[in-house]
């Protein structure tokens, strides 16, 4: 019997969850005991809905100083996290807001990391493992997107846009100070931007349930019931994008799959799908939840017989599949299902149909840079290694 | 259609869950910055099996000095935390650790806010709300007993043994910096110690799950695994008390049982049941869990009419009922297996199982007493007044 792994959990973040939560921001800064705020944001959406003057106002309310720096971009560029270190210091900031999603988040997270720097080195360093960081800035955060997780995970990932090289960090340290979430701010997004977060968060589920060296029951439990419960919302969504119900499951359902909870008591995650997605996203700028979903399948059918236990669990506990005559016909039942449900939300299931076009030469690029940052290995459905990683990409090609 | 109410959570307790954690002890103090620890205790048991010894080398280890104050018994009595915070401010401790359950963990808690009450008062005080709590020293946790889920709660019940009245008392302020959860710690608990536990943490998810007014589905997925998951595991102890799985399993349930999770967007709580065995504990100082199961099948059978759509979930969705005729039938069902399953692990399900025998007059004033702490009425699944207090304790007195 495969006994449970001992496990740290460390969830910090005070989630402020509902209706106009973004007013309570003042207070939340003043009880950090914090004086100067980097307002950090994406795109001039969140300047345009009114948000960021709303956010002002908030902090204005209670004497806290401000200074904003909007321009992130997916797949958050680092040029612009020395950007903000640069403008951070000047102004002598002392906290950073994120105001946006999970590359707003990361690219703040940065930022943080940069100004808090004890040797004052390049905050790159942290990400391609040169140096371990020891400092950050307390970051807030204000979710305008529900996907990433990165409102209660200790991960930063971040593009050196000279380069295409992607790299996370994951430090406890950065995990935000609070989280304010109002699912009526996700409501304005764009379908695809909706659809690809929460492919996004239910992947960041099963990259921890699709492990071969054991879970808890109960973690199980909380993994089979988020990603039913996901499954069901982000169809609503898809239909019905002002459903204030469906977003908020969504919206709190991706800060509990990053947060650490689902995955107690496992040895190890996999993370083999993240990884290959990291490096199309570095080369080819995809929207990451799209660029998972036209990884997964391939991915799925290359490992589920080395994991072909928890296949079954996932095709008749998650994707509500008759069990099969065998293991591996329910399994790929599963699998199916899961690309039906893509297709049915308007996901691409293969590379062609997210319109990247990787030549043979891209792909062991690709391939590589992803072996590099997996440390040699990466999996735990399968082990993989680098030929395992140009095989799923060259199968991922072409459409089904 | 009922709306996912807006909600706040935080559980900034750091968990450090495994074989031998207790060994890390020295290095979580170190890393709030505290010099000297009150090792709080219950029983002598907690000496004589070593861990106290255990826990004062970890400390020693990392030149953390302490002192220790042992005596603790269930329903914590308000005169040993006047002990608890005189020796505390006499030794000039920074940091409260108890080794213990939820009764050492509360009366942690007590004396933290005692020592570290800026007006020096009565801390009694808190608990009748007199005056709110402002301030609380760092507490910590290791764990011995799952059951109180106090170990990320933010929550303290003492009972003053003069009166024989027992309150609670929340405050975030008070959620423990760390636990620390040995599942193995708890292996050598009486049978009927650990199944009043596991009784307790249902009871503390159930408090959440039987409420009229909504609750998020996310929710509601993650309540119901979590009590299918205590309901396997506590028969497995029941029989196996060696199994690590199921100490495990239970374990981590019991923290995330009262650590707010299972009640993200319901509008309110229940928590009839806790308030009416809180009297019986104050006046007859039974065991906690216990006191719950022999007073919830007849809470259960009170209200359920009321909130019968959850009662029907309940039945299907944890007790594997098959549906009856109509939804009254299938509540009745699902009421009727959770007694029996009461049973099968030898909890009581009616007062005189329970080895209590109130009079008339008890009972009236355990009802008075139970509304005075509830602000004038109680529950959700159906809101209780006094009367209602009175016809639930008579019924509950005999066996069914």
């Amino acid at each position: 019997m495969i006994q449970t792994a001992d496990f740290d959990y460390y969830a910090p973040t005070k989630v402020v969850f509902g209706r106009g939560a973004e007013s309570r921001l003042g207070t939340l800064v003043r009880e950090q005991g914090c004086k100067k705020v980097l307002i950090h944001y994406g795109g001039g959406s969140a300047v345009r809905s009114g948000l960021i003057a709303r956010v002002e106002k908030a902090l204005d309310e209670e004497g806290i100083g401000h200074v904003a720096l909007g321009g992130v971009v997916p797949n958050p560029h680092l040029g612009l996290v020395y950007d903000g270190i640069e403008l951070g210091k000047k102004e002598g900031v002392d906290f950073i807001l994120a105001v946006g999603g999970g590359s707003v988040i990361d690219s703040a997270k940065a930022i943080a990391y940069g100004i808090a720097d004890p040797e004052e080195g390049d905050v790159w360093d942290f990400f391609v493992k040169k140096r371990p960081s020891k400092a950050c800035l307390p970051v807030g955060v204000v979710l305008t997107i529900a996907a990433a997780g990165s409102e209660m995970s200790n991960d930063s990932v971040i593009t050196n846009e000279k380069t295409g090289i992607k790299r996370g960090h994951g430090n406890d340290i950065s995990r935000a100070k609070f989280a304010v979430m109002n699912p009526e701010l996700t409501m304005s997004l764009p379908d695809y931007q909706s659809m690809s977060g929460c492919t996004d968060i239910m992947m960041h589920t099963m990259e921890r349930y699709f492990t071969n060296n054991g879970n808890m029951e109960l973690t199980d439990s909380i993994a089979e019931g988020l990603l039913r419960t996901v499954r069901k919302y982000t169809e609503i969504i898809h239909a019905e994008p002002d459903s204030y119900e469906a977003r908020a499951e969504v919206m709190w359902a991706g800060s509990l799959s990053h947060n650490g909870l689902t995955g107690c008591g496992a040895k190890e995650r996999d993370f083999a799908s993240h990884i290959l997605e990291h490096e199309l996203g570095g080369m080819f700028d995809v929207t990451h939840g799209a660029g998972l979903a036209a990884i997964w399948g391939t991915w799925a059918r290359y490992v589920y017989r080395d994991c072909l236990d928890r296949f079954v669990k996932f095709a008749v506990n998650v994707m509500d599949v008759e069990p099969g005559e065998t293991g591996e016909e329910t399994a790929l039942k599963g699998i199916e299902a899961m690309e039906a449900f893509y297709r049915r939300i308007g996901m691409p299931t293969s590379l062609h149909e997210l319109g990247v076009d990787p030549t043979d030469e891209q792909i062991d690029i690709m391939a590589h840079n992803a072996i590099i940052a997996s440390g040699g290995k990466r999996g735990s459905a399968r082990v993989l290694y680098e030929d395992d990683f140009v095989r799923i990409y060259k199968a991922a090609r072409d459409d089904r």
